[in-house]
């Protein structure tokens, strides 16, 4: 046998063992769940692109992030660095076939080659849905109204949606004469609530006057209700087209947002919100958690005026959002709101009397049967091990039967939480064992 | 602007529109949920891994095939092939904290730069269950009935899981004499099925004498029902330690299935049976679907001995398998058993009446808030277009309201399949529409 190989990962990758795993899969499942229940359908695209379609589509950061090389047939390649070039790519490649509305969600991995020293993985997972092919505002309100869903599905109730519309900025930099210079700007709006006004007064005095970017300030501090900020970006938009019809884009907004049932705080007009990217062109959001809002916005996304210009000469508008997955799972984790378990299953079935094997295989296949999700240990080995692999595991309850138990057609139900246990009768319909389960696996 | 790439995958990738996607959500979920209900637990592990963690792992064909590169820090890395390795690669390093017996599904892409002329994509996925760290047969057992209940939930009736143990064969190679040549005779019986038993006796008669590769082919060719490829296994292993340890295990493994409810017409011993993999030692399997045997196996596993021996010095066995996703899509595909349809949503709420706008929105919350999935257009169109957009997408059902419908209180459900409408009371609770709708959506 050849020389042993250490066992590792590269660094700035991880492994995800289930205790991991699971919560990951859950907040997956989650999110699937709600994008399907408006309509959004899945697509795939391959982790390795030709690399034209990827260089110079992100940020410089991005290009330089980019893990390339060459394939066997010599072609330039890349691994993708987010879900929005190859959506791109795909829409162009096969908006004739699919038409529109095309409603999609893609939730997959992505690869940058980042500083790992910052705390970010090489390799994470991306959960983007997206309308696209209209310009249409309730594709808008629809993108906010998903967030909305899957924030609650997800169990939270304390969060703030903070939306604003890149035309109420645009409208005061057209305003200020400062529309050439509105990248600068809007990097610069992107750090406030980081570095605070004064540092951003600073970035700004290299593109703007003292006035100009006090008027920037001033609109960027903005607070109140929302009826209130609408009412005060009145005056200071006035007169400019494009910021006039940014601030009736967001009344609309706010205003079905409400008919449609989304709680009045859960929706902050936020006109700090500026989302760097040159990318978007309308209705922008950021989702924050009450109890966390440190840790950064959990779902971002906005309207933008053509997905596909880099790839097709037919203008394709769209609105989508992303949920940050890594984030929101490190938040949940922070808050105590992730199980600690390692098992799928709820019911352990110890294996203790050695001739009863197949016997008790029958009545792991008739609890499934049940809807259960049930694991037989392997090995007949002494009850206490198989108790203390139950608990490490985080089985809800154990079922324990013995040649005596199976000959009197009893099965003892034990609450692994609470040590309780109960005696049974256990006929083939199973339905006193699934009686006396019932309230150990409600709890969970 | 810069001057137009062309949208294009790469050759050997594709991309997955809805159509594709959808199907492959609903096999990988219903293979997950499968899974879970034995209590395997999901795990995830890096796409791309230290070089020396892959070469050498697979085949010299797999060594060619490998996606490799220097990354950022000049390492040399390679994107996985399979997710055996990565699995060996895990457990070798996080096995002390896992603890045995360790259950694990993986459901990822692999890649393979394969030659694309044979039909195969250089990007597939995988969905593999293992039981790690237990020699049990109660786990060849599981592996077995995991594997019956995944294709029954797939909507098969009609499948044969062709189970045999390499200690058979090893056994009768004992006998033989031919144990140093084991490796050469498996891969030429690997190809019985396919190439007939001339060609394979001519590639035995490389190391073999006509009588051992006589032999070898008797013992293939027994045919009959499971009881009687026993018994006639008897003689001919007779005096084998290894043979008749094989038969043995071979006769619980049936009895253990048989009591465990696996109708007797979906188990077949099948001696031929070898995979040709060397990493398989006891009891190997593969599942044909009788209606479409030529497509070979669509899910195939077995038990091995010593995961880890690359990595590690503890010796883990195991036992597991494989499920053919794409295989099994093809095939549900070729047999009609897949719906032609492009959206996740059930139903449609066409927008022709555009002041009723948020009253679309809310009745389209509220169906949700029921547990349906509902798409809403994102435009005021006229009603025929969204009708043809809604027929195209395959939604089951219409909602169908303008302003005088929203005064009224009224709804028309429209069965898309049928063209039949029925107009009934809209109020807020929707139980007349829900009422309307269940026998619609029942259908699918």
């Amino acid at each position: 046998m050849s020389e042993r190989i250490q066992p590792r990962t590269l660094k700035g990758f991880r492994d995800y063992p289930p205790a991991a795993m699971i919560p990951r899969e859950w907040i997956i499942d989650t999110a699937r769940r709600v994008y399907r229940s408006y309509g959004f359908s899945p697509i795939d695209t391959p982790a390795l692109e030709h690399l034209e379609i990827l260089t110079g589509k992100g940020s410089a950061e991005t290009d330089k992030q980019l893990y390339r090389f060459q394939d066997h047939g010599g072609r330039s390649v890349g691994l993708r660095f987010d879900l929005t070039v190859p959506l791109a790519r795909f829409v162009a490649q096969h908006i004739q076939q699919l038409g529109t509305p095309f409603k999609r969600y893609q939730i997959a991995n992505v690869w940058r080659g980042e500083n790992t020293q910052r705390g970010r993985y090489r390799e994470f997972m991306q959960c983007d849905f997206d309308t696209i092919g209209t310009a249409s505002a309730s594709a808008d309100i629809e993108t906010v109204l998903v967030i909305n869903d899957l924030l609650v599905a997800l169990g939270f109730e304390h969060f703030t949606m903070r939306v604003n519309n890149r035309l109420v900025l645009n409208g005061l930099l057209e305003k200020l004469g400062l529309t050439a210079q509105a990248t600068h700007v809007l990097r610069a709006l992107d750090k406030l609530a980081k570095v605070g006004s004064e540092t951003v007064a600073q970035e700004l005095a290299a593109i703007a006057t003292p006035a100009q970017a006090a008027a920037v300030l001033e609109l960027a501090a903005l607070i109140g209700d929302n009826e209130s900020i609408l009412a005060q970006l009145q005056p200071l938009l006035a007169g400019s087209p494009l910021g006039e019809r940014g601030i009736g884009e967001l009344t609309d907004l706010h205003v079905a947002l409400r008919a449609a049932g989304v709680p009045p705080e859960r929706l902050q007009l936020d006109v700090s919100i500026a989302r760097g990217l040159d990318y978007y062109t309308g209705m922008v959001v950021e989702t924050f958690l009450d109890e966390l809002p440190e840790i950064g916005s959990v779902c971002s996304g906005g309207r933008y005026d053509n997905l596909t210009q880099l790839y097709a000469k037919q203008e394709l508008p769209g609105v989508g959002a992303s949920l940050g997955l890594d984030r929101l799972l490190a938040a949940m984790e922070e808050l105590g709101r992730l199980p600690k378990v390692q098992t799928t299953a709820q019911v352990l079935i110890p294996f203790f009397a050695a001739e009863c094997r197949d016997r008790y295989l029958a009545l792991a296949s008739r609890l499934r049967g049940r809807g259960l999700r049930v694991e037989f240990y392997p090995e007949p080995k002494k009850l206490g091990k198989q108790l203390q692999y139950a608990n490490r595991q985080g089985f809800l309850a154990a079922l324990i039967l013995g040649d005596s138990e199976f000959a009197a057609q009893q099965c003892q139900v034990k609450n692994l939480a609470t040590g309780a246990s109960q005696t049974v009768g256990y006929r083939e319909d199973v339905q006193e064992i699934m009686d006396a389960l019932q309230p150990i696996l409600a709890t969970s």
